[in-house]
Formats: C-alpha cells, sequence, structure tokens
C-alpha cells in the first residue's frame, strides 16, 4: 500500500491491519507524553483546496504525533477550477521534495491526480463527493471498538446520501466488513445507482433505523434548499432528524455517529447529538489513532 | 494552578512564582540556542477566534522555545455568534487529544466555556473585553524589572477603559502587588463600576499621570467614534494623547508603556513611542519569558 | 554575510560558495530522510507582506530539513501602505527574538528596513520591483548544474521585464558569473535604464532567443492589460509567447525556465511548459537546495 485514494483493491484482511494497529496508537495517545519517532525526518504537505479546519487538524496531530514535519499548502477557492492549474501547483510541491501528500478537493477524482503529478504517497481526505476514506476507517473503527466485530450488524446512515463522500465510503468499506449498510434520504438526494450487495436504499427512516445497531446522520448543507433538493429545512427536519424519538425503533444497544460538523436540531437533535448513544466525540478520538495508523502503514509499513 | 482564565484566587506569592521563573526564561532568551526541553512531546493547541497575529505568535513562539507542538486552530468570524457551536468545535478539539489551550474569543466568558468544555488546562489570551491575564502579567513583569518592587507605585492607564480587558486585568493585577492604579478616559468610555481599593477613576489626564511611575496608553479603536463614543479622534487626541507634554507631570524616572499594536499619534505621540522612556519594545520581549513561565507553571510544575 | 537583500557587494567567490554548499544539499535531499541538524534550535521567522504560497514553503522546508522552528507572520493587505505600521510590526517581531527573518513585501527596499529595524540577518524574498534574490540564484544554480559554467552563456529573459523583481536580480547576477543577459518584452514594459555591460535591451524575441542558451519566459499579471501597458493578451502570446516555434531559434540545446506560477498559453506555451526543454520543475528543486545554502552560511557559516 503506498496511497489511500479509496479502498479500491482493499481487503478485510489490510482493514485489519490498520485497525490493529490503530489499537497501538490508542495506547500511545493514553500516555501523558502522546509522542512516537516513527515518522522522524519525514515531512508531509497537508494540501487543502477545499477548507476543513478539523480534518486538517487531525491529520496534523497524527503526524506530529510521529514526529514528522507538516507543511500546510493552503489554496484559495480561486484555482479550483482549473485542472491545470492543479498539475502545475502538484508538480511544484512534489519537487520541493515532501515525503507524502494529504488531499482535500472539492473535484472528485483530484487525490488521483495529486498522487500521479507528485508521484508521491497520497492520502485522500476528502476529494469531491466520491470518497473520504479515512473518515470510513474512522467509523467503521469506532464501531469496532463498540461490537468487536462488524460482521451482520446494521448501520443505519441517514441524510444528504447524494453529496456525501463520507456516505460513499462507508457503503464501500462496511460491507467489506461484513456490515449492511441502509442509506437513508428523501428521494432527491438518494441516488438509486449506491444500492448493491449489501447497501439498501430506502427514503423511510424508520424502516432505516429498524434492528439498527448504528444511526449515523449525515451533514446537511444549507445550500440543498436553494438548489431545489429540498422544500424546506423544517420539513427535512421533521422527517429526517435523527432524533431520541427516532431512536426508539433501533436496538436497544444502538450507538449514534456523526462525521462533523453538525447543525444541531437540523440532521440531528442536539439532544441526541449530546445524549448516552452519542459516540460522536470519540469518532474524533478515533480519527486520530486510525489517522496515525494509516501514516504509519504508508510511510513506515511499505514491507507490507 | 491547572489554567489561567483570570486572577480569581490568585495570590502575591503566586505572581512572584511565575515572575521568578520568567527571570530564568529571560536567561534561556539571552542564549544562542534560546531553546529548553520543557514541554518536549507536549501538544498545544492555538484557538484564536478573534484574529491576533503578535499574540498568537509570542505564544506559539513561547511554547516552541519550549520544545512544544503547537497546532493552530484559526477560526473564521462566521462561527463567532453561535454558543452552541463554539461547544462542539472545543469538545472536537478536545477529543484529538492537544494538552492545553491557548483561547482567544470576543465574547467575554469564553474562555472559561473551553476550559469546561475541553477538560484541558487553558490559557485565556483575551477574552471579550473582561480578561486578559498575560498581559496584565507581562506588564507588570515589565515593572517590576524597571522598578524592583510594584509596592506603592503608580500607574496611569490612559484611554478606552470601557472596551479593554487589559485595563481590567491590569487592575486586577497591580493592585495585588501594591501599586495604585488610576484609570483614566473620556467619561463615555470610563465604566465607574472599576473604581475599588487601589483604583481610581478619573477623566483629568493630567490628574492622572500625576507622580505616576508608569504611563500605559491603551489602543483606541476607531470604531468608537462612529458608535458615538467619541466627538473624533482629534479631539480624543488632544485631550488624552500619552506625549511628552502629558509626561513633563509624572516623576522623572516615570516609563510609558503600551499593548500594542499602537495608533501612532492617536492615543500615543511617535515621539513617546519611540522615545527614551518608552518600553513598548521590552514589554514585547518580557511578554515571551512571561508567557514560557505560565506554561511552565500551567504544564510541568503541577505539583505547585 | 548576515543578510540576503539584494547582490550589492556579492563576489562570483561568494556565489560559487553558495552554489558549493547546494551542490551539499542536493545530497541531503536525495537521501530516505532528508534532514540535518545545522540550525537545531533556531526560530526563522517567514514575514510574508504580500502572498506567495510557494516561495513561503520553499523556505519554510528548507528552514525545517535543517531542524530550525518556522513561525509564520501573515500580514493582510490592510497594513502594506504605512511605513511606520511596518517599523512597529517589524521591533515587535524582533522582539520576540526570532533569529531570522524571510520577507516578502510589496514595497521596493521593505526588506533592508526588515533588516535595520529587527537587527536581525534577514532574507529578502521579494521586495516590489526591487529584487529577489534567492529567484536568480537558484535560476543560476540551475543553469550552472545545467552547463557547469556560466562564462558566455547568454539567458534571454522575455515578458514583463518592467514590474519583475525576478529579471532585476537576473541581470544583476548573471553578468557578475560571466553571462549575457537579454532583456525582452514590449517597449512599455522594457525599461531602458536596465541596459549595461552584460544586458542588452530588446523588443524583438527572435532576436532575443537567438543563439541563447537558456529562455526564461516572466509571468505576465493580466492586471497589465487594463493598466495600458498592452493592447491584448492575445496580442502580448502572439509577439512574445515561449514555445516551441520560437525555440527553432536558439541554439539545440537551450533550456526553458520560468520562475512560477505559470499562465499556460499566455506567456509560455503548455507545450513547451511540460516539454524536454523545460528546467521549471529542476528550478523548484534546486530552489529548495539553494534557500537551505542561503540559510546556512547566513546563520551558521559567519565566519565567513
Amino acid at each position: 500500500m503506498r496511497s489511500l485514494l479509496d479502498f479500491g483493491g482493499w481487503s478485510e484482511a489490510r482493514v485489519n491491519a490498520i485497525f490493529d494497529t490503530a489499537d497501538v496508537m490508542k495506547e500511545v495517545l493514553a500516555r501523558p507524553v502522546k509522542k512516537v519517532p516513527a515518522l522522524q525526518g519525514l515531512t508531509i504537505c497537508t494540501a487543502f483546496f477545499e477548507n476543513s479546519t478539523r480534518t486538517r487538524m487531525s491529520f496534523e496531530l497524527a503526524a506530529r504525533r510521529m514526529s514528522a514535519d507538516v507543511v500546510t499548502f493552503a489554496a484559495g477557492a480561486s484555482s479550483l477550477s482549473k485542472g491545470e492549474s492543479l498539475r502545475d501547483t502538484v508538480e511544484t510541491l512534489g519537487a520541493m521534495q515532501v515525503d507524502a501528500f494529504i488531499v482535500r478537493h472539492e473535484a472528485s477524482g483530484a487525490a488521483h491526480l495529486v498522487e500521479r503529478y507528485s508521484g508521491k504517497p497520497t492520502i485522500n481526505a476528502g476529494d469531491g463527493r466520491r470518497a473520504h476514506p479515512t473518515q470510513a476507517l474512522l467509523d467503521a473503527y469506532t464501531l469496532r471498538r463498540e461490537f468487536g466485530d462488524l460482521a451482520g450488524r446494521k448501520v443505519a446512515i441517514i441524510g444528504d446520501v447524494r453529496h456525501s463522500r463520507v456516505a460513499r465510503s462507508n457503503a464501500e468499506l462496511l460491507p467489506m466488513l461484513g456490515a449492511r449498510v441502509t442509506l437513508c434520504g428523501p428521494a432527491t438526494l438518494l441516488p438509486g445507482e449506491l444500492a448493491r450487495r449489501g447497501v439498501t436504499l430506502t427514503t423511510d427512516p424508520h424502516e432505516a433505523v429498524k434492528g439498527a445497531d448504528a444511526v449515523m446522520a449525515l451533514r446537511l448543507q444549507h445550500e440543498r434548499m436553494n438548489a431545489g433538493y429540498l422544500g424546506s429545512l423544517q420539513e427535512y427536519a421533521r422527517h429526517y432528524q435523527v432524533n431520541d424519538a427516532l431512536l426508539l425503533r433501533t436496538g436497544e444497544h444502538a450507538v449514534v455517529m456523526h462525521p462533523g460538523p453538525m447543525n444541531r436540531d437540523l440532521e440531528i437533535s442536539g439532544e441526541t447529538a449530546s445524549g448516552p448513544r452519542s459516540r460522536i466525540v470519540q469518532q474524533v478520538e478515533n480519527g486520530l489513532a486510525v489517522r496515525m495508523s494509516v501514516l504509519y502503514h504508508l510511510l513506515v509499513g511499505r514491507g507490507e
């Protein structure tokens, strides 16, 4: 494994190897001094062509905890639309001899281009609506810590599935680990082509959460309403909000997740977000360990 | 001492302990290699919800000189108004396992919320008009280096007292060290409730500086004029500018200070700012040592 | 040598010393772990009053590869026009005890002011249209690696010479190393006062590139058209674009350079930029080694 762009070519064994190393990283993070020398002398470039403070920080902290240097390339929105400009930018960054790239870009497929043009190990931190593999890994890892094993578990993912790279990456990864995924949202936000083995689609949230072991609310962009995907935010919340009433239909042990940042009381009720079933803070905590593990496997454990 | 949010619960002994360590840090900063390993392995997050290049840099340099890692959370102005959003942001940052927070926020009391929501040691780098304790510490430390002891010294603080967290924190700290503080400004910018033991209020700058050992000019925000607090900036400068003419009324040994950044020839004359009585550059220098000391006491010397 | 502001007082011997150290740095950068301890314990401040992601990153990476700490002072455009504000800013940054400054500013001469006000070693990373010495050094170094020796070589620099600090610094440096420089552009963008020993001016690109060993295209700012320097961008490109047709008139071994970022198919054709004669990516690579060498000579090899 040289890069993590999406889950093409991945196996359950590889995912479990990532998770086993993440368990070790969790132990490191529980120490008073949470730092290991694994990436000492290496320089990692976070190239975020689309803003994301929390994901960028999670990766930066993961790299620093492993003693890497981190440089940040913060691209303004202006250079986003020109494919050529991306190529020149990436060739330039690659020529500066950084050891790996962590990329976020609003265009689907951009992470592949960064890997090709830079010739360096590349981690996709979200490209358009296509993929956000470390988010799916940290989601699955959070479920593994909760349930031990994902085989036969049911995960309901509710919200703006159409525009969600989180939903797409989870719909790739979770079935690989034996879980069943139900994607749920208004018909306008639920593209039929996502249905396949292990992935069910429904517009009915009650059906989606029935017997679910985990319910994941997706962030709703307010702009979707103006773009005609939604009648109104109130109406959306009335039907699709993840809240305590909806959770009455899951199993008792079901947990609640959200990739953040949340619109409280829109796609998730504030009560549920801060309630006993919420694993939202744990997702963030686990994200650090999972990203440390991914960096380790890409940059140190290449013999794999 | 776990956090530094304001001076509630502080004693003169604690302040002197901070200053004694700052003396050691001054010696470190005088060496060719100005770095000590005290915070090695620790990660400090500077979360600046309000812009402040110089304060953020001073803290960052202080932390780096002690071998800490520093990550910066730069919040756009958009998230400032929602208390809920602050909570989610801070819980997320806390879950990323940083070891301490340094916070600036336009809302009074925000630093307390950051400490509560993150559960981590927190330094208030300015919250609204409430407090800016490390600025007051570096001001007092600068006076201690000048005069040896603050007992019986008179400090005149002149300008927009109403909106100044610097004035408020100095009015808390300096009397604790035995100094007398006179707050001075136009009546519209001089809230009566600040008067108490050791703190006098006056609208007359001549009275304020009479016999003063130090005169501190506060930064005037140009916006105050439009908001109706001031007639005009010219009129303000004519009455309240700290300049060589005003300094004729102090003692001969009196020094001039300013928390920066200055509006030269508005609240302070350029001549005075760069003149022999100015300690403005020393304040910045001392700020580094004082912040190193505060970080040391919070993160290493917890046994205190 | 304490600072690098421009090439005043420089000799060919000093340049060659920089290049010899850059050769060593190239070897360091070819290693799996590209880091040396030369600047350990030192803190370098990149003060960019004008935006430049790639130059700032190149310097930051150069400093980090040598184990320095790097802090970034990112000034908004608002403070650019006030000379006084620059002085206060720099005195403040100097008081924070950083060990060196790397400065970019839109005002010609600003780097000299930073050195004077801070009292610290300062590297000019571009000041107005005056100088950009590390760019000229990396250009000359790229040519040295290509041709071994610059004596008698002809370098054609084509484009907006008037506004180009890259052209000015190259026109200073290359003749010092024995090369002949031809500056070429539309008459409105070709100030006559640049002509002197070793530097020829022409408005005819065919004449400029005749027998040239290297052709350097300068970035054209689109704003120049509105400001009346140009008829239209199309017309400019028709006459002055560096492309394969123009290169037919150079020697066969001639190489193509560009300081970046490129406007492909404006001042340079995309084909030529990515073609076999292009050394544009190598310029970026060499820039890292040259900047490491400059930092080394300024901050370690002061005995020189």
